[in-house]
């Protein structure tokens, strides 16, 4: 594998926003203009803009499945930047590097519910990041990620 | 001019994040992997992804662009997600628009020290968003952003 694989040199894949209120949220950038996603549903609000994926998800979902409690003072998870990475195996590389160049791992590569495998770590200031293999996106030449395998 | 420039259907073209230590940062961000763009300097970095950019700014700085205070519990500001458009009108409309979907102005369009004009307004959970016109940047037919004008 190249190691372009092992960096973050590809697009910011996914903007995940943690939100007290879904249906508020969903309501809000419907109004403001953008198209939800078909495979959006009650648990989580996906807009597909140009080559990036924006997604509404509640701040407790989020946080849980970060491994972190949206409650703690300095350790709230309100974002979430995501790189799909087009390899299972690029996970742990990607992860690894983060830890030798100075941030932490919230998460190893592991399985959500919802399919797929990620893991997480934090950047110096906190914020996070999810690198996530999931056979339900295509990545296109570009690096850009689109839902759906066509 | 159409409706879609009074809408978010674009691209998110900037993410910022608002961080401790610009340096520190941008020291972790270099060693993941990512390039920094030339227009980089001693107050901001910035990063060119495909067709969208990435910028590292002091969250004071950050805070008091948006007009409001990076202490202040529960209001601190620590990302924006940017919006650049094509004409400087579509600003007004674009925040006009926000509040009436049940946004809240941060700041009405008006002129930073580095150029162009930008607006910021935060969604239902205070999410911040600015709306800009930058003659510095180009905005191609997917609506993908890039540093220069060329």
């Amino acid at each position: 594998m190249s190691d372009h694989q092992s960096t973050l040199r590809a697009n910011i894949s996914f903007v995940t926003l943690g939100v007290a209120d879904l249906a508020r949220s969903r309501a809000f950038y419907v109004a403001m203009g953008l198209e939800e996603h078909a495979s959006s549903n009650e648990h989580v609000a996906f807009f597909e803009m140009s080559g990036q994926l924006f997604a509404l998800f509640p701040v407790d979902s989020l946080a849980h499945d970060v491994g972190r409690s949206a409650g703690d003072p300095g350790q709230g998870v309100t974002t979430s930047f995501s790189q799909n990475v087009p390899h299972e195996a690029d996970i742990d590389r990607l992860l690894a590097r983060a830890q030798v160049c100075g941030g932490t791992i919230l998460k190893q590569a592991s399985a959500p519910p919802w399919g797929g495998v990620r893991g997480y770590f934090a950047d110096p200031d906190g914020f996070v990041w999810e690198i996530a293999w999931n056979p339900k996106t295509r990545i296109d030449e570009a690096g850009r990620v689109h839902l759906g395998t066509h």
